[in-house]
């Protein structure tokens, strides 16, 4: 058992935020049915790299779904579509505003139909809007709600987040809306509509950012790897990389004075977090002149003795070998079809005492690989 | 009424993590008992900048909450938090993992007196592996969990992401994991137990440095304002700054070349993704002749009229006055105090059919300031 058993979602997304949200959902017990174009499906089955054929892309966010191509054009696929909507729990789109009504699938429409259906819409700017029927990208709402403007090297330009968070953290709100309009449902019988923007959600996770510029009128700039507002808070270099060095307050930065073997803690420029700020430059020149001295796994030994939070900068390839990353499952195969061969993909980050931990993720769907089985479920085969 | 009407959350966590997500499920309806130290509370209430004496910071995470000021191991106020458990359906705490446990408090014990309770606990590591009991902060799993490693200029030191993904993205999938419980109380009447840790969550938001890392043994490196596979998918310079231009297919990139008068659309060196991502730097230099001929506020225009996505890069300032966000009710007042002054803080990006949209963020509670409202509601005034 697992907390969305039994529950049903017709997935019309494609690329990134829609599908991540149907995959957490997917993690948390729900049965995915992604509906794509005849003949080419998901752009992402065409995105780079490639293990014997399938993309990696593409496995990584949709391993375990199932897969049916329909024409929402075409006489004989539209009833299909109706009929799964009948049986849906949740439906999830991600068309340019208006493009589900002009097919006859807007909310008003499908709720009078199937009331207790959860109607899920993704887009880059919300269904609501002078910008409303914009295109936008990752990139466009990475840049367009600030996450860039303070993301760089000071004085130098805006840089883009390794991670897509324009696309993941809007799938991760709509999955939100999702979860609480299942719960909703169960107490008033109807299912909900949950509108998500790109660019809502870029502005939604800027706690820091938002305060300073609201309090005080002036925006924040680029600080590379330090906080803005919090010193120590960075990256330090040692004689072989980057070590992470971070103080939330002064008894702590007290400590990591006393095991970088540094007297200065009650030196009044840095004896507060204000002054510390204030003083970044210089302390942070005091701090290097002792952590390049030694390698990063020296300073890891020394400040994780003293109980001090620290880290290296990992690579992507040391993530995925981590022993607390492993000892967490967060790395899993995938099978990219039946019996393959298979690589790796994250596992599953909410962890509940209700829901088995993932061996596996499940075979990698082929375009319409699924329709037989699908259309049995329907009594249609 | 909104879907989490009735829900009473009684969050121990302070910060950022924890408080995200209480602030997220109350803003979709639930209400949010802030448990904090007596004289000190939340760390946040002491995070500049201040407005009339109050944090700014705090005052986003945490408007609208209610605060009681409890120590857990004096008697009295034991019996005031059993009550408040007893009344509760979701307990959020962010202590180190086995903290719970020593005050009495831990998940077994609870879950036997009140079975209905969801039990959330988010922290650095999770509440297993080997490095379970090391202090983590954001800085220590943006740069453990490999999101430092891919964010920066190309040949430049790994960046810290400007948002504090590092908490904010645990928060996200706690709520998610809390909303996934509250659901499936519904259907089996027993609360569950859910473990997040900051740094798996970090690896569950990279989908492409995941996949290439997994299928080619190769992590990826930093790329700037650069998306590593797609191309153009980054920001240009025009002749005041930087414009947004990205293009996911052939045909998008078509119709860009013609908008900008480039006719190299079926250049081998750029008719493919592929090939666009080997030739980059030439690409960068072919658009960015003709960008920085003209401002950003031109190619924006001439971008949209052909119906390309493009945007400038944003600071804060200038995100809180576009009209699309506020269009979209996403930059809402605070009140510090009842009837105080306010200042702004962003609205809720999860907009639902059953969720009436705020007009106003609550009042900023005071440290143990709705303590008798608190007491008169468990009946013990």
């Amino acid at each position: 058992m697992a907390p969305l058993d039994g529950i049903t979602i017709l997935d019309l997304t494609h690329v990134l935020a829609g599908p991540f949200a149907s995959h957490t959902l997917q993690d948390l017990g729900a049965r995915v049915i992604k509906v794509e174009r005849p003949g080419v499906g998901d752009d992402t089955r065409a995105f780079p790299p490639f293990v014997d054929g399938i993309s990696a892309y593409f496995a990584t966010l949709n391993a375990g779904k199932q897969s049916i191509a329909l024409d929402l054009k075409a006489d004989a696929d539209r009833i299909t579509f109706e009929a799964l909507l009948a049986r849906a729990d949740v439906l999830i789109e991600n068309y340019r505003p208006g493009a589900m009504h002009r097919l006859g699938y807007g909310w008003k429409v499908v709720h009078a139909r199937h009331p207790r259906l959860v109607y899920a819409s993704v887009s880059g700017f919300g269904q609501t809007g002078p910008d409303a029927m914009k295109p936008a990208y990752d990139m466009v709402v990475q840049a367009r709600g600030g996450v860039m403007s303070i993301t760089g090297e000071a004085g130098g330009p805006p840089v883009r987040v390794g991670a897509s968070i324009g696309d993941i953290v809007a799938g991760m709100f709509l999955a939100q809306g999702i979860l609480a309009a299942l719960y909703e449902r169960e107490k008033t019988g109807q299912g909900a509509m949950v509108d998500v923007a790109m660019l809502d959600s870029q502005l939604a996770i800027q706690e820091h950012s938002v305060a300073i510029t609201s309090a005080t009128g002036v925006p924040p700039g680029r600080t590379g790897a330090r906080h803005p507002t919090i010193t120590p808070f960075s990256t330090y270099r040692a004689a072989d990389g980057f070590v992470v060095i971070a103080a939330g307050n002064d008894a702590i930065f007290a400590r990591l004075c006393e095991a970088l073997g540094l007297d200065m803690a009650t030196d009044p420029r840095f004896a507060t977090n204000a002054a510390r700020c204030e003083n970044h430059m210089l302390l942070k020149r005091l701090l290097e002149a002792v952590t390049l001295g030694e390698t990063v796994s020296h300073w890891i030994s020394v400040l994780e003795a003293a109980g001090l939070p620290t880290a290296r900068v990992q690579d992507m390839a040391e993530v995925l070998q981590d022993p607390q990353i492993l000892a967490r499952n967060m790395v899993v195969p995938v099978a990219p079809q039946p019996g393959g061969p298979g690589f790796t993909a994250p596992g599953n980050p909410i962890k509940m005492s209700s829901l088995p931990e993932l061996a596996e993720r499940g075979p990698v769907p082929a375009l319409d690989g699924d329709r037989d089985r699908i259309l049995t479920w329907l009594g249609k085969a």
